[in-house]
């Protein structure tokens, strides 16, 4: 196997640890490719190489897509489902940090007294995207007694979700809905999903949550609804375009929240990426179906 | 049941719902007092009173006792437990603001991208105080992987925890910590029970939550610790003083998170205390015992 286009040394020996070789990408059975966002040179790499299988090292991989690398004829495998708790714990913490009125208590430079200050008991929470984020986030808010209902294509059970919808069903779901989660895969059906006509049906103390990809939501629509107030507030740990530049309108609305896309960073990552290739490195030795697989038609 | 000092109107319906009358204090079985910071005027209110039960309305009950009212010739009951879950909630929101930084991500108006973030996966939270906070953090914590354990005078397990110490070993316990949540009773026993020798063990990057009652931590000695960095910082919903008055030291802070004792508004109270007379009236009547007793020994 063939570490492109950073060599990582622990990396390394998840690979033989599992039983695995390193090698030079011309004579590799496969690929693991360690930059999360950038597709650049893995086409040549591929070109090049024998390679069969090709491990990339994040879930969100529509860079890879765009770039026009992801292939029929290769194996592909991303690390879709892993991050889940990571990234649904963040999620949690802007859900929480909005429910608590955090951005108001942290500039305050004197005692308020009560305010609009809510729990998550009892809230509906609308997951859009049942994949590993929105599993664990159904976890994480069982304790907390809000009510969850996930939203995806064809409707499958989330488990622990009070029911789990259609996209088509938005429209219903979305004027009884609290906190809107955003944790869907970024395709050609998902961009630009949530835009003026969705939020123009949103409570006015209802938020955004995004921790799927910036692209998921029209910017600009959100911005003017943020503007209006005709909703809570949005949280977003993504945003488009990202990186959020300087003097962008959303560093200065007080009722959104941005965090540098760090619901998984790296440090958090490594080690369940780490133990992932082992995984797949001693599946792909077996000849056993690998975790992760890529769908090309489906594009994640 | 005399309704005092002020007549709420839901709570009277809540008497009536569970067979109780409305009476004045001079002809009252019980007393229902509604404020639950002020203890004045309860003490001449019993002086007029054949009354043989005082429900009071909160958990931390210590104006009660500092005021010298809880004497053994009454039966007493508060409302510890059940407010459990909504501080429970608050004290993870304020774990969470801290492992992921959003009071620098709050303040940002530019992409800082991934910082020391955490998560909370393999921390190590130390839960001082095992009653109805720290109960319901234990069950919230538990899909987030943290590693609770708790303390509490006697040892006695708190559900859900790694283990559970007393307060004898927080010497040994608190080097370890990533989190020290303070959830406790104030007593003559905790009162300043976190100063400066206990926070002089503390690692460079744990975190004091404080949801309890300010006066459980010394908050000179806290103040001194944030201001040397040898603690990651202090989230505190409770202070001592409380109001914090302007101008305090920890307003300006930028390791120090300070949240209006908004853990529990009287908005999140409600609901749960008229459910809790509804039970505690209909118990008096069937001559059971009564939910939240107080023992006046003890002081809680």
């Amino acid at each position: 196997m063939a570490i492109l286009p950073e060599d990582r040394d622990r990396l390394r020996d998840d690979i033989t640890a599992a039983g695995g070789e390193i090698s030079e990408v011309e004579s590799a059975d496969a690929i693991l490719w360690t930059d999360p966002r950038e597709p650049g040179g893995l086409g040549s790499a591929l070109a090049r190489s024998p390679a069969r299988w090709v491990q990339l090292p994040f879930a969100g991989i529509e860079p890879f897509f765009e770039a026009g690398v992801i292939d029929p004829d290769h194996i592909w495998t991303c690390a879709k489902g892993i991050y889940g708790p990571s990234t649904a714990e963040h999620a949690l913490t802007l859900m929480l940090a909005a429910a608590r009125r955090l951005s108001q208590h942290m500039n305050a430079t004197a005692w308020s007294g009560e305010g609009t200050e809510r729990r998550l008991k009892d809230a509906v929470v609308l997951v859009i995207g049942t994949g590993g984020i929105g599993r664990s986030l159904t976890a994480m808010l069982e304790p907390l007694e809000a009510r969850v209902i996930g939203v995806n294509r064809s409707g499958r059970p989330l488990p622990g979700a009070e029911r789990t919808a259609t996209v088509k069903e938005l429209t219903k779901l979305i004027p009884d809905a609290d906190y809107i989660v955003v944790a869907a895969a970024l395709t050609s059906e998902t961009h630009g999903l949530l835009g003026a006509e969705y939020l123009s049906l949103m409570k006015p103390d209802a938020w955004v949550v995004n921790v799927g990809r910036g692209g998921l939501i029209q910017t600009d629509a959100l911005i003017a609804a943020l503007r209006s107030r005709s909703i809570g507030g949005a949280a977003l740990d993504v945003t488009d375009p990202e990186p959020l530049p300087d003097g962008h309108p959303l560093w200065e609305l007080d009722n959104a929240i941005i965090t540098p896309h760090v619901a998984n960073t790296w440090e958090m990552a490594l080690p369940e990426l780490r133990a992932l290739v082992r995984r797949n490195v001693a599946r792909y030795k077996q000849g056993e179906q690998l975790e992760g697989l890529v769908d090309p038609a489906l594009g994640y």
